[in-house]
Formats: C-alpha cells, structure tokens, sequence
C-alpha cells in the first residue's frame, strides 16, 4: 500500500479516518509543522489517531541532539515515524536521535534531498557527505523528491535495504506512480487529496493511476 | 548591548520580563520550537512580549517556500527575528522567506554553521556553497556556533555588514565574550541564566564577564 496522505492544514480527523479505513492502497499520514502549529498537540494527537500504518511527523528536524530530542518528546506516543535532515551530521545530532526513537519503538526518515530548485544550491552539492551520514546513522527511511525520479534512483542503487518516501506528487507536479517506478516505497500526497471537493474520489484515482503506472514499468 | 536570553522551556513570561528591563546589557529574547509546541502560541507571544529588543524565533526553518511561509505566519506580529538554515538553497526556498518577512517588517537570521561535532560532517565541508547562498539571500543577521571562535572570526570577514549572532555561551562551553571578540554582535545565552537558581544574579554577571573580555580584546 503505497500511497501517504500529506496534512498540511488543520483538518477534522474524521475526514481523514474516512479516507484511510476507506480507501484501499492508503498507508498513512504525513503532518507538517505549519497544521501542528496552528492545531496544538491535542489534535496533533487526534489527526495521527485516525490512520493505522505510518503516522509520519513532518518537521524537517534539523537541530543538535538535545533539542531534536526535546521537540519530538511529546509525540512519541501517538507517531512512528519522525523526519530529520540528514544535513546536520550523525555525531551530537542524528545518532542521539536515532537511539531515542529505537528506544520508543519510533522509526527516523532522513531528508536526502528535496524538490525545489534551492536543493541543487548545497544539498545535492554535499550529496557524497549527505550519504555518509545516512550510512553512519542507518535510518529506517530516506525522504527524495518524486519531482527528480533520477535521485530516488540513485538511492535506491545505494541503499537497497531503506524504505524511500517520496514528497512531490500531485500539486507538485510528479505523476503519480513515478516514483515507485524509480524505486521509492511511498508516494506523498497533500494537496491534491486534502483540497478536492472530493478527497476520498481522488485518492482513489491516485491509487488507480500508480497502479497503472506499475503495471507499465515493471 | 550584546546578550540574548535562550528560553527553551515553557517559563512565566514575568520571569523574563524582569530580566530583560532589569539587567543593563539585554537585548532580546531566543525563543525555540520545543517550548512553542508545548506552551503554545499564546505563550509564543507572550514571552516574546516580555523582552523589547530582538524577538528572535528559532525554529531553524529547513523547508521549501511554502511550508516555511505557513510556519513563521502565526508568529509575524509577536517577534521580529527568524531563524533559517542557509543549507536549502535560495531558490524556492530562502528567496521566498525573506520576501514575506521584507514584507512585514520581520528580520531573516541565517545558520551558517553549528555549534555540535555533526556540522563538521557536511555543514562545514559544504561553507563555500553556504556562503553562496548567504550572499543571494542578503539576510539581516547569521548564526553561527561561540563555540568555534575561528568560524566567526572568518564570517565576520566575509560579511561586514551582517549582525553576527552566537549561541552556545555557558552551558554548552564557550566562555563569555569569546564570541564578541571574535566579531560576533551578540552571544546568547540559555541555561546558564534560566536553570539559575538567580536567573538575574546570573545574566549581571555574564554581563560584567562579556565586558571584561571585550576589554582586553580590543
């Protein structure tokens, strides 16, 4: 089941409870710090409640060791997966993370790189160092842009055994199924479910089209 | 007046507001996302409220555009410093930040290093495309660690015009005024004044300390 619906905004956990129990192919949330922000911890809690599989909390945590911790504290009970960027190195940083979430039962996701144009400027630059420190601190994940097809594939070659989720489908501009075609897991998708007259209808097509897309490439 | 108060747990904003009118030589107020998340954004503003001078909101953003536009939105009216990481890019990322915050009144402070042994790893390795990225972004002010002395001194080659800000003075090692020797503009400071058991007593004397220092550096 490969498809991860994105919540960017503070939407009623009932719609998203009807989407996840009611679209067959749905493996999880995706919430971002913008909507935790906005609707506090307690529905922080609620939106990850309503889908079983990945509750993925989406803060691009990118910080020393001591406040990564503390920032992710209050929402290992109701999150498994946490993002992080691998940019900020394993040594006082990443690997205190890491042994906090293995502790909880919580998986790590590392940024490898990103969608937009600013991730040519140093990220994908740095890509040797940035894949080191994947190797060093050996996540569970690795987060890669759909919109760059030749990246999720790259990492896939480089680290066979990771779970790659990949962001960028839909509003973004990636189709869907293009990234599971290059190897990725999970595709993302935010606004092109969660802003349709009719969500539930468009996370089934996306699910129809990446299983067309599938079909195609393997 | 060089020092900045760190706050990273949720205290009486009275607390703060005693320090920053009591003690000669603060300036402002750091405040950090795990305190945010726990107290909320009513808290937000009122710590930051509680401090003329800068109001500084260190999420150390590392998102695209648009993610990162969301997050700093709930918080444009209460503080007038935001804390982002030169590593995304400039480019549909950095630009776009900066414009909203040209566009009300905000201050962009961009991290261009880190105080913990992982920012060796990449950050440091990456410093010829960060400055890049610094120099197209044009921000107010920079982050960079007290802790390395060196890193400052060369930025505050590289960037005259540009306020230098640094943590990691008490707790985390550096000495009082080594940074502002070091051409920094400010050194903030966090557990060494706010787990005092006199958080005024303590702030007094990191003040005298940063004079002492000054004065037999330059």
């Amino acid at each position: 089941m490969p498809l991860i619906v994105a919540v960017d905004r503070v939407v009623d956990p009932e719609v998203l409870r009807g989407l996840c129990e009611g679209v067959n192919g749905i493996d999880g949330v995706k919430v971002g710090l913008p909507a935790v922000l906005r609707g506090g911890l307690e529905w922080a809690s609620r939106i990850a409640g309503a889908c079983s599989g990945l509750r993925v909390l989406d803060y691009k945590l990118a910080d020393v060791e001591h406040v990564m911790r503390l920032t992710v504290e209050p929402f290992l009970e109701s999150y498994n997966v946490f993002i992080a960027h691998s940019f900020v190195g394993a040594h006082g940083a990443l690997l205190g993370l890491k042994e906090l979430l293995d502790d909880r039962g919580a998986k790590l996701a590392l940024v490898a790189s990103m969608s937009h144009e600013g991730s040519m400027e140093v990220y994908d630059k740095a890509s040797p160092w940035v894949e080191e420190v994947i190797r060093r601190v050996d996540p569970w994940g690795l987060i890669a842009p759909a919109t760059r097809p030749s990246l999720v594939r790259r990492l896939r070659g480089r680290f066979p055994g990771k779970a790659i989720l990949s962001p960028g489908v839909g509003a973004q501009g990636a189709r869907p199924g293009s990234a599971l075609c290059a190897g990725a897991d999970y595709e993302i998708v935010g606004r092109a479910i969660m802003d349709s007259r009719d969500p539930r209808a468009s996370a089934e097509s996306i699910v129809e089209a990446q299983e067309v897309a599938l079909r195609a490439c393997r």
